[in-house]
């Protein structure tokens, strides 16, 4: 019976407690029996050793009611007996927590983490692997990098044996959106922003998405745990996409090219960078939407292109599910 | 200590003896102490339980010469002691010999199987699955399909708790160079397929290729392996490309489509079929050259698209070398 605590119930705890509902047959069927004894976020939460009942905390959130109050997650971490915690709380990439102290005192008691929380990794990534290495536990964030394309699993396993040269890619959906509209509409940056705004494609302050620190901390996590390298948030060179003109996108259109937010690490050229950069048109990279992309650099299999939806609280899930059943395939 | 057998040394089982030899320091550190126990083609082989000499064997084939005769793989299985071989014979689509009793009779011992031979898995997949389970050994396909992309582990693993609604993809690089080359340079196929044969992209006698014989089979493997199926060959509905014409692609362009030889499988739709198809020109599977590309539509991920080498004695090499990761990892 695997055991499993849920730390942190917006879009994405919610997104798993619904798979774990919904797909519990199949699941038990590759993992074996399963339960959620604890559900926390930052308000409150609720915690049953035998078992918490999914739908009715799902049916709570739906009703935009709150978890009840009363029990922390610090609490179900000294109190509860689990296996293994799914660590979805808000990302802040400066001190990391409240995730980092959750994951920490996970790992130190010999618990999996399964997280989405770049806050953590971005911080911490290399002494939280010592720690789980240290403590035997298994540390899991394919949800941290580019939603459901798989890239964490897809390079350490599938290219396994592979040097990894380089990754370059689009992981930001907002910024992919907003310049292939940009593109398509030949709009201003500040046009297709209100759109984006309108849709909830963009936040109300889009800071994070447009000025390239959510793909730069993607692109640290890539950097640390996919290339054996030891870099910070503050060594990626960054610009954002809010000075990118119509005119220039028409230049470049008209030479072939259109215009993409790239994330990049490359060991070779020593490139630690996220910038708008023209890409052949024709190019996988030049892909639409809010569509994310990797193209990854080997010596062995060349270049693999990989390319998924980079957000949404299904397809975060996904990535969430498919590190349970890494973790626990019987 | 892990003990490999090489069966077939052509450019696959080639490529794998160079990587295992190149990289040997790296894959020690990924799954523990190795040795490759013996090599055999069907002329002759090589054998010695305390390894054999990986160089010594790359150095015979590199002077065109030929293995020692007089050792057989049935002795090798029969006599020697391993963990897993790594099948790398000539692929027979319609006996699966002689992969299938190799493959057959590693898995009776318990001996896991590494296969890059598509011919056993066409044939009897769900037998040599059941074997595998029944015997506790493992059956390991990645080389099958694609080559270099990696596809089975990504939906296995990466995309585990997904259900995979359908597959649809360029599973042959001949077919997708000529057809690239075709919209490009508006010629016919036969201009092309010349063209091809002289860079070594088409073989002398075509038909494997160009009848979508290769694509069909790779699709059948990934029904049966990846979506739960079991289908045969023979079920696929299957057109090759050899009469596409210059005014075929002429028409298309037009209205902002290519031609691809697309193999797809679809389970809601109920479609197994390789075909030419119409691919609008900045659909992510509209790639040009040898590429192989697939698309994988699933109820949690959505979307995701993978591409990459879909052939060559390194690129191969390197999907097996996951496999034997996969494997052994320490």
């Amino acid at each position: 019976m695997i055991k499993i605590a849920i730390f942190g119930f917006g879009a994405v705890g919610q997104g798993v407690a619904e798979v774990l509902l919904n797909k519990r047959d199949a699941l038990r069927r590759l993992i074996g029996d399963f339960r959620v004894v604890a559900i926390t976020d930052s308000k409150g939460g609720i915690a049953d050793e035998n078992g918490v009942d999914l739908l009715k905390a799902l049916e709570i959130k739906r009703k935009r009611k709150r978890l009840p109050e009363g029990i922390t997650t610090l609490d179900v971490i000294n109190s509860l007996d689990f296996d293994v915690c799914i660590e979805a709380t808000v990302t802040n990439i400066e001190h990391g927590e409240p995730g980092l102290t959750h994951i920490k005192e996970c790992l130190k008691r010999g618990v999996d983490v399964i997280t989405s929380n770049k806050g953590p990794l971005v911080v911490a990534y290399r002494e939280l692997a010592d720690l789980a290495d240290r403590k035997d536990a298994k540390l899991m964030f394919e949800a941290t990098v580019g939603g459901a394309m798989p890239i964490i699993k897809l390079v350490k396993n599938d290219l396994a044996g592979n040097e990894i040269y380089a990754i370059k890619g689009i992981l930001n959906g907002t910024c992919n959106y907003i310049l292939s509209r940009m593109e398509k509409e030949k709009l201003s940056y500040d046009q297709i922003l209100a759109e984006a705004k309108e849709l909830g494609i963009a936040e109300a302050d889009p800071t994070y998405d447009v000025e390239g620190i959510d793909a730069a901390a993607k692109l640290v996590i890539i950097a640390n745990s996919l290339m054996d390298m030891d870099v910070k948030f503050e060594d990626v060179e960054r610009i954002g996409i809010t000075n990118i003109t119509p005119e220039a996108f028409e230049v470049a259109m008209d030479k072939g090219y259109t215009i993409r937010l790239i994330a990049e690490v490359d060991k070779v050229e020593r490139i630690l960078r996220v910038s708008p950069r023209l890409i052949p048109i024709q190019h996988p990279l030049a892909i639409s939407g809010t569509l994310n992309a990797a193209l990854i650099k080997t010596d062995l299999a060349g270049d693999i292109v990989v390319v998924g939806k980079g957000a949404g609280s299904k397809e975060t899930a996904s990535a969430i599910i498919s590190d349970l059943i890494e973790l626990y395939r019987c």
